[in-house]
C-alpha cells in the first residue's frame, strides 16, 4: 500500500459495523487494525440485539412450557413454570461469551490486528490510541450509539435503567414502566409481560406500540396481543420524572384521558439512541458532524467529508440496525478497494421486531407507497387459515403485500409466527423488483408458514388457492 | 362452455391436487364439480402431512418443556413431561377438522359443486358417480395414493400399521419398529424417539435415514441426531415377516453384521405409496397407465393420453408432495384455459422433512450437479456459529449451497432449525437462477437463522463476513 501506512484500513469501533468491515476487508486481502476500548462485538453482541433476543427466547420457552398441556404434553406433577432470572442471565452471558469468543477467533484467523484502547482521529487523518498513532490508507469510524436518556430520567442502573442494563440484569422487577413503544420498548414489554412482570408501556405518540415504521395494521395486531396478555399500554402518554417511594418509584403521566400515577419497581427508558461521536477529534480533522451528532456521509460510498475517512453503522443517520451496519461496512470496503459498490437501498432493508407475535417488514407500507405516488394493490392472508400456524399453535397475525398495479412488489409486512425468518424471502423478491406473476408461480412447501407469503403473492395475480 | 357439458371441469379426488385445481379454477371463473368419496382434503389433510406435522410439533413441545430449565425456566414442582397420546390425538383431530371445515367453506364460497361418491371415467370421457354421469369440458384425475404394504406385513391397523393409522392413533406403542427410512419413516422415528418410544428403524439401503433425495451429508446429520437421542438405526437391513408373541411381535432382520430379532409392540411400514388408479375405467377410456400404476402425462400441460383428461398429484410419477400437486393443478387449469402454462421444474421443487432437526432442499445436490456435468463450487455454513441458533438452543446442522463456477446457484441444502421455512428464500433464488454476487449483496436481519443462508451465499462470492 501507499508509503507511511501501517495498515490498509484502521477501523475505530468493534461492533457490527466495525467488525464486519474488518472481516469483509480481510477476506478481500486488506491489512486491517480494529480499535476497540470495550468488549469486541459492541452493543449488539454485548448489550443489545443478542442478549435481548435471548431474553425473548426465554419468554417463548416460558409460554411453551406453561401451555404444553394444550399439545397433550402433560406434567408428572405440578406444571407451573416461572423464570429464574439469574439462570436466564447466566444463559445469556454464555451465549454472548460464545459469540464474542467466536468473533475474536475469526478476527485473529483473518489476521486483523485488534488494538485495545480508545481511538481518536488525528488532524492528519491518522488514528491515535493511547498516545500511539496508527496510520491507515483509509479509516472507518464505527463507534456506534448509546441509549439516550431524557431529562429527569437519568440512568442509575437500578431504578431507572436503559436496555444496556436490562439486557444483562440478573434480576427481574416485579412492576416495570417502559417509556417508549419503539422496537426496544416493545420487545422488553413482550418479555416482561410473558414472564409475569406487571408491565406498563408509555408511548408519547398516538397508536400504542411501534408508532413509527411498520404498517399501522401490524402495529395494531401487536398492541392488541400485548394488551390481551396483560401489558398496560398508554398512547399519547407524557411521563413526569419519577419519585422514589418505599424502595420503588412513583411515576406520574398524562394522557388525553387525564393524569395517572403508578407505582413501579423500575423504569426502563427506551426513547432512542444517540450516536457516539463526541471527543473523537472529528470536526478538527475535517469530518462533518450534524447537529444531532451523526457523521455526515455520502451513502453511495460511506465516505465522510474528510477524504479517506469513512463511517458506518449507528454513527450515521441511517436505520440503526446491525444488519444495515454490516451492509454499510461492505459498501465502505468496496469503495476503499475502488470497486464502485452498490449502495444500501435504505427504503427496502428488512426490519424485525422480535416481540410475540414477531413483526417484520421490508419496503413500502401501503401508505408510504401511496404517498410516493404509486397506484397500489394490496393483498392480505391471515395465519388463522394457515395449517402450520395451527399446528404450532400460533395463528395470530397476517401477511400483507403491497404491489404497484400491474407492476412489481413494493413492500411486504408480516406479523405472526417466525415473521423474523419469513421476511427473508419477501425481502429478496422486493429487492429484485419481482412481479407478482413471477413470484406467484413459485412453490412453497406444504405445510409451512411461508405458504402464507406464497398465497398472498399468488392472490396479487388475481387468482388464488386458499387466498 | 361447449354444448352438453354440465361443468367446465370435473375433478375426481378432493385431496391437494383436486382441491387446488377446484379452488384455482374457480378463482379463474370456471364452473367446477369436485368428486370425493371420502373426507375432503385427502390423505394430506386427514392422514398425512397435516396430522404428521401436528405429531412432530407435539414432540417439539415435549422437548422444549423437558429442557425449559436450560433456558432458566424452572418448574414449581416436578418438571418431567410425558405425552398423553389420547390428548395429542384430540388436538390433531381438532386441527384436521378446522382445516377440512375451512376448505369446505372455501369450496362452497367459490361455488364449486362438491359431489360425494366414487368417480369413474366413462368411455365417452364423462365421469360417473354412483350411476349418475357428470360431463365436463375437461376432467382432472387426482385420486392420489395409498400406503404400499410389503409381503408378510399386511396392515391390520393395530400390530402392523401404515402412516394412515399412526397419524391418527390415540395410543402410543412402547416399542416400535419402523420399516423404511424415507421421509415418512424418518418423521415417525423422530416423533416416537422424542416422546419416549423405543424406536428401531430398518432401512434396506445403505446409509441410514433418507437414503434417496437429500445430500448425504444432510442425511448423515439427521441420522446422527436421531441415534444420539436414542433411535436405533439399521441400514442395509432386510426384515422378515413378524410373528406374534405375548401380545406383541417378534421381528427378525438381517444386516451385513448378521441376523437379529427384536420384540416390538408395533411395526410401522413406511416403504412407500402407490397411486390409486385401478378400477376407475382409465384404460378403457384411453388413459394410459404405466406398469407401476401411474397415469402417464405430458408434464407441460398435465394432459393424459385421452384428450380433455388431465391428471395431477400422486397419481402421476412426479415427486409425491402436496405442494407439487398444487403446482400441477395450476398447470392443468392454465392448460384447460389455453394459457400455455409454465411447467413445474421438478428438479428444483422444495423438499422438506419435518424431523428434528428438519431437513430441506431444493435443486441439485453437489453429486447430482457434478453428474449433470457442472463445474461446481460449494460453500457451507454451520448453525453452530449462528447467533439465533444459539439463542433458540438448536445449533445442530448447516446450510450447504451449490453453484456453478462463475454461474448461477444450482441447489440449496439445509439441515437444522426451521429448515422448512428457511428453504423458501433459497428456493426462490435457485429458481430465479440467481448469481451468488446478486444474492450475496442482499441483507438478512440480525440475528436470524436466515443469516446462515446469507453467509453461505456471500461466501460463494469469494469474500465473507462470518462465513
Amino acid at each position: 500500500m501507499s508509503g507511511g501506512s501501517d495498515y490498509d484500513v484502521v477501523i475505530i469501533g468493534g461492533g457490527p459495523g466495525g467488525y464486519a468491515a474488518a472481516l469483509y476487508g480481510a477476506s478481500a486481502g486488506l491489512s486491517i487494525a480494529l480499535v476497540e476500548d470495550d468488549a469486541l462485538g459492541g452493543t449488539c453482541l454485548n448489550r443489545g440485539c443478542i442478549p435481548a433476543k435471548a431474553l425473548l427466547q426465554t419468554a417463548e420457552v416460558h409460554r411453551t412450557a406453561n401451555h404444553a398441556g394444550d399439545f397433550g404434553i402433560v406434567a408428572d406433577g405440578v406444571s407451573t413454570f416461572s423464570a429464574d432470572w439469574s439462570k436466564v442471565a447466566t444463559r445469556t452471558t454464555g451465549i454472548v461469551d460464545r459469540l464474542v469468543g467466536g468473533l475474536a477467533g475469526l478476527i485473529k484467523r483473518r489476521k486483523v490486528d485488534l488494538v485495545t484502547g480508545r481511538g481518536r482521529l488525528t488532524s492528519s487523518g491518522g488514528v491515535s490510541v493511547d498516545g500511539k498513532e496508527l496510520r491507515g490508507k483509509a479509516v472507518i469510524i464505527a463507534t456506534g450509539s448509546v441509549p439516550r436518556s431524557i431529562p429527569g430520567f437519568e440512568f442509575d442502573g437500578e431504578l431507572i435503567v436503559s436496555s444496556d442494563h436490562s439486557t444483562r440484569s440478573s434480576s427481574l422487577p416485579e412492576r416495570v414502566a417502559v417509556i417508549g413503544g419503539g422496537v426496544i420498548g416493545s420487545e422488553f414489554a413482550s418479555v416482561y409481560t410473558d414472564v409475569g412482570v406487571q408491565t406498563t408501556l408509555l408511548e408519547a405518540l398516538p397508536g400504542g406500540v411501534l408508532p413509527i415504521g411498520p404498517d399501522p395494521e401490524l402495529a395494531g395486531i401487536l398492541s392488541r396481543a400485548l394488551v390481551k396478555r396483560g401489558t398496560k399500554i398508554h398512547a399519547q402518554a407524557m411521563a413526569s420524572p419519577p419519585e422514589k417511594s418505599n424502595g420503588g418509584l412513583v411515576l406520574g403521566f398524562e394522557t388525553k384521558d387525564g393524569s395517572e400515577k403508578i407505582e413501579v419497581d423500575q423504569v426502563l427508558v427506551a426513547t432512542g439512541r444517540r450516536p457516539v461521536t463526541e471527543d473523537m477529534g472529528l470536526t478538527e480533522a475535517g469530518v462533518r458532524v450534524s447537529d444531532k451528532g451523526f457523521i455526515e456521509v455520502d451513502t453511495t460510498t460511506m465516505a465522510t467529508t474528510k477524504p479517506g475517512v469513512y463511517a458506518v453503522g449507528d454513527v450515521v443517520d441511517t436505520p440503526g440496525l446491525a444488519h444495515v451496519a454490516y451492509a454499510e461496512a461492505i459498501v465502505a470496503i468496496k469503495a476503499i478497494l475502488g470497486e464502485n459498490p452498490l449502495p444500501v437501498d435504505y427504503d427496502r432493508v428488512p426490519w424485525v421486531v422480535y416481540t410475540h407475535p414477531e413483526v417484520a417488514w421490508a419496503g413500502y407500507t401501503e401508505a408510504a407507497a401511496k404517498a410516493a405516488g404509486y397506484d397500489v394493490v394490496v393483498h392480505k392472508h391471515k395465519f388463522a387459515g394457515n395449517g402450520r400456524a395451527m399446528i404450532i399453535g400460533d395463528t395470530d397475525g397476517l401477511v400483507k403485500i403491497v404491489a404497484e398495479r400491474n407492476g412489481p412488489l413494493l413492500g411486504a409486512h408480516i406479523v405472526g409466527p417466525w415473521a423474523s425468518e419469513l421476511i427473508s424471502e419477501s425481502y429478496l423478491a422486493i429487492n429484485w423488483q419481482a412481479l407478482p406473476e413471477e413470484v406467484g408461480a413459485f412453490i412453497h412447501a406444504h405445510p409451512s408458514l411461508s405458504e402464507a407469503v406464497g398465497e398472498t403473492m399468488l392472490a396479487l395475480t388475481g387468482r388464488s388457492l386458499h387466498g
